[in-house]
């Protein structure tokens, strides 16, 4: 049996305002900070201790990762980052905030492309400077397969082939896992583990630096999940997270 | 031809304190995430970018690392991590005062053990608690060939085959490489690469988060190598680092 921790990073100065961020480099806030402060905390008092971390290439998880890991005192453990762990890419919604897209598409639209499985938002047009395929830190993803927009069914068919080649042999061969990645990348995986059925996963809603646990069994497959806090505080979180895309 | 930027981290609590620290894994105090942050800066102006990172296994040269990439956007970067690029253990001496070493021992013999390339410090007891090897960041250390004391030479030993065997061919791949580490592990990189005598390398001092760059060629052999920060600034802290074994 083997136990890995999943971990959306901690509040976003974008989470803060409100808006869609997809693959947005955007930082952390100083609360987000000090959520990955805690989430260290939580983990150091249940005793957990890492031998590998996987991350995106996008800051916010990578500083909160980093942030978690120097409060484990196991800042030397190895990271690999990878473009599959980034968040859901949010098309031309990536920066427009979500009340006022709610306000001007509708509660119901903005419902459908933040939560529905197989409809991604309108798409980045070619010549859009947020569209950022030249950028360096994704050298390794062919540019006629860079994203400009996706569905959650999008986002989890390039996180599984990761999850079963790199990061489940690493499981295998008895490694501790932290995964530190973001809201949809995250549902993305629990839909694949946990077989969610499309429908449900819209009412999936993960909080921000909360450590989320999962023992899964000789096949790697789930036996069971929990956060470390306690019921309260994470359905008061998840709470939050449903309503961002109310129109006010 | 091949760039590449040698990095000494930031100042150490028990820099500040000067005390041996060798293999103790002590914090950057506030002044040295500062200095990071500013030879962060200092790359940015002159526009460097790395492809690769390596480091040590202790928190001072990984935080100080982190911090120069939060500052040049790049902690997407993959980074690696060694004991390998560890400082130098300093033995027994490790957590004295270097002062009052001197005063106990006298100048010479503390400048015999700091500086001299083949006589090591008095070695950690088998049952000394300083003694780390049971520590999992040493995982991939066999526990018979743990340090217990070491001189330059040992230092030297430890880090060329590190050298040779994995950045080398990241240099040579064409990736661009920054390396954060010790005072002496990267004089003894230096060592090595510019063949310096075992009596010329004891007047090498590398003073902290300044970025040195050296240029290779085509074989990797050094071709010149600078700093980037004024020499007036650079030779200030040379002078400092010299003087920290002096009894007062």
């Amino acid at each position: 049996m083997y136990k890995i921790v999943l971990l959306r990073h901690g509040e976003s100065v974008w989470n803060r305002e409100n808006r869609f961020t997809g693959w947005t480099d955007v930082d952390l806030t100083e609360k987000g900070s000090e959520e990955a402060r805690a989430a260290g905390e939580l983990l150091k008092a249940h005793e957990f201790a890492f031998d590998r971390a996987f991350t995106s290439r996008l800051k916010r998880a990578i500083k909160t990762l980093h942030i978690v890991l120097e409060t484990l005192d196991q800042l030397w453990i190895p990271v690999e980052s990878s473009w599959r762990l980034n968040e859901r890419h949010y098309g031309a919604l990536q920066g427009l905030n979500k009340a006022e897209t709610a306000a001007q598409y509708g509660e119901d639209q903005v419902l459908v492309w933040r939560r529905s499985y197989d409809v991604p938002p309108p798409a980045l047009a070619e010549d859009d400077p947020r569209l950022e395929k030249d950028d360096p830190r994704y050298w390794d993803l062919p540019k006629s397969d860079f994203p400009r927009t996706e569905c959650l069914k999008d986002t989890v068919a390039r996180f599984v082939p990761y999850w079963e080649t790199v990061i489940v042999p690493r499981i295998l061969a008895g490694e501790r896992i932290l995964i530190a990645a973001h809201g949809n990348s995250l549902r993305a995986l629990i839909k694949y583990l946990d077989n969610v059925s499309d429908e449900e996963i819209v009412g999936v809603n993960i909080p921000t630096a909360q450590p989320l646990v999962y023992e899964l069994d000789a096949n790697c497959r789930p036996v069971k999940h929990y956060y470390l806090a306690d019921e309260e505080t994470i359905r008061a979180q998840q709470a939050a997270v449903a309503a961002q895309g109310r129109a006010k």
